[in-house]
């Protein structure tokens, strides 16, 4: 495949936005990031995003925010995966670029889940499993994770205060974080004192409800805006059963991992060489598989990382260096591409006091459902 | 872009499916697809839908039908750009393909939208227009269209009776397609006598509600099935205002027209060299300015093909020429596949009673909203 290029990137803050709708989140976005890039418009638009039909009653979001941003008579089109839609967009931009059908791509996630009664969130948001074999009889997707941390900690011996750091890491890098949703630091009491929401999972281990958008340009040229650019040397999407009852194995992600050892191959490098590692802890239970997905630590071992304090911005494996799902927010459709953007900052060199030591391999990985849509990507600095 | 070809099909009869769920729908044209290629499991899915997050209370279908189609730990995703996400998704599996990230990839556009009380359909159709400029003024998406030809009529001096022939046509082919809707022929008499929807549109100006799914196997190699390899000769996508009111002129499909244009160019052909065309007659209107804005006559003069009955399979520009939208159905995400399909299915010189006599060149243009969301594809016989 040809190599690709970011040379640009935008985003809004993560907020509960209530003055300003799903088109002009999305459209402040894409304007920032093709300032950023500054080579006018794109050959084509690719949006992601999993809910706008339901909860902003509008379908092609795609067309609308070509539209929107001022051009027309070019390809856009929507793309979703639930909850890794941002990541599907960016890959389906990259390949299109790669393919040599275009030569730029703007890539949008975006997602406004705050117009919408919280019982319709929530109903949007179970829609990410498999309606007949789980939703039909009563399952909320917090529910469903909160059935797999259940067992997580059944098999593994750990207890509910064990995952309180990979929320107080969080928060405590959000605080530097301009567009981070919650800049609040917590500690292990916060945590241990918050209301429980589906047992084992309280409310610090679940990342808000949101509202936001992010943006990149994709080039077949690495074109400099003066920062160092970025390419992007793996991309692997994955999937696995879409409903939990299905699998195999429940308490590893099984999809997460072989994702991610494609992603390495075709990188060329091991987990060994990555700097950071933006992970997809939309709960916290997310963020202990993700850790051992990726091979940064045992199966069933995840905990033991955020409990040594390895994963810290200055450690050994930094994630969620901008506050991650959990305290920057996780505007579903739009997380993927926040992921990549964070990711690009780094590798610039340009993240400030979060700033990791070694950024030149930068890892995302975005999942949909409850593991059953991964999509991984590795950035190098040039 | 390399060249990349359809190596198997498949389709479901076009019906109001109370026996079978989205799922079993896509599933039976995903498989039939999989045989007729003989290739064994796909690199990818992708799937072109546009409801079923509202319709059917399920996202990541993409990730649903791998799943049900039984292979995993590969990609899959959906495509969304209203009633063309058919193509969008052709269109993404085959820049996947020609980057030579996959070789292989299965495409499925599904749609069920009879679970729906009729109501809700009407929303959620509607939310193929303008949710702010047009939907929350009351505006359906019949009623555009009407709009759209009343202001045609008045303009070029066309009454309702002369887009008669459009229907009766589509009629007359789908009574030999065994997977078409409505298979009875009509008259210019049923169509004047059928009743008003939206004035001008009558009952039988318009497509119907459906359920549906058809696929196809894309690969980077012409692998003989038995059957003639088709080969993807050019993909144009193009994008307009997504409201009626902010576009210069409505009476014509200004990104239908580059769109085409764009094609031929990669082609490297012209309208004359074009032996079918399966064009978007979600409503009549939308079959005349199809014809005029891929250069079968001039602007203002699509009923006329229609009225001098060179639309037949056996005349200058077979349209329709297995019942259309009109009378195969229009599952909206669907459709667009569906198109794909039988332009392959007369590429190979299997049509049956409407066989084509020219099959070199099949042109298929898919059009999501009022005309805001443009595809066109153009197959050839190898």
């Amino acid at each position: 495949m040809n190599k690709v290029y970011i040379v640009g990137i935008g985003q809004t803050p993560v907020r509960e936005n209530w003055d300003k709708s799903l088109k002009e989140l999305a459209g402040e976005a894409g304007l920032s990031a093709l300032q950023d890039a500054g080579l006018g418009y794109p050959d084509a638009l690719f949006v992601g995003n999993m809910m706008a039909i339901t909860a902003n009653h509008q379908a092609q979001l795609a067309t609308l925010m070509a539209d929107w941003l001022g051009f027309h008579h070019k390809a856009a089109i929507a793309v979703e995966t639930a909850c890794s839609s941002g990541s599907a967009a960016f890959r389906m931009a990259l390949m299109a670029v790669a393919s040599g059908e275009l030569e730029t791509a703007l890539v949008i996630g975006a997602e406004k889940m705050t117009d919408s009664p919280g019982d319709e969130i929530t109903a949007s948001l179970a829609t990410a499993a498999d309606a007949e074999l789980e939703v039909d009889f009563g399952m909320s997707f917090v529910g469903l994770n909160a059935l797999l941390m259940q067992r997580y900690m059944y098999e593994y011996g750990w207890k509910s205060s064990d995952f309180a750091n990979f929320s107080v890491n969080a928060h405590a890098n959000a605080v530097h974080n301009p567009n981070a949703r919650f800049r609040q630091a917590i500690t292990k009491e916060t945590f241990a004192k918050s209301p429980m929401i589906a047992d084992p999972i309280n409310l610090m281990d679940a990342s808000p409800v949101s509202d936001g958008a992010a943006a990149i340009v994709l080039s077949s040229r690495p074109i400099s805006n003066g920062k160092k650019p970025i390419s992007v040397v793996a991309s692997s999407a994955m999937t696995d059963t879409i409903s939990l009852q299905n699998r195999k194995v429940v308490t590893s992600l099984t999809a997460a991992q072989l994702s991610a050892q494609k992603a390495y191959q075709q990188a060329g490098i091991s987990p060994s060489d990555i700097g950071l590692f933006e992970y997809h802890d939309a709960f916290s239970i997310m963020a202990a598989l993700s850790l051992e997905a990726c091979g940064f630590c045992e199966i069933g071992q995840g905990p033991r990382l955020a409990i040594e304090e390895k994963i810290k911005f200055d450690s050994e494996i930094p994630v969620a260096t901008m506050g991650g799902l959990k305290a920057r927010g996780h505007p579903v459709g739009a997380t993927g591409v926040y992921q990549l953007v964070e990711a690009t900052i780094q590798l610039q060199g340009l993240a400030g006091a979060t700033q990791v030591k070694r950024n030149n391999y930068a890892l995302t990985q975005n999942i949909g459902g409850s593991g059953s849509n991964i999509i991984t990507h590795i950035l190098q600095a040039e």
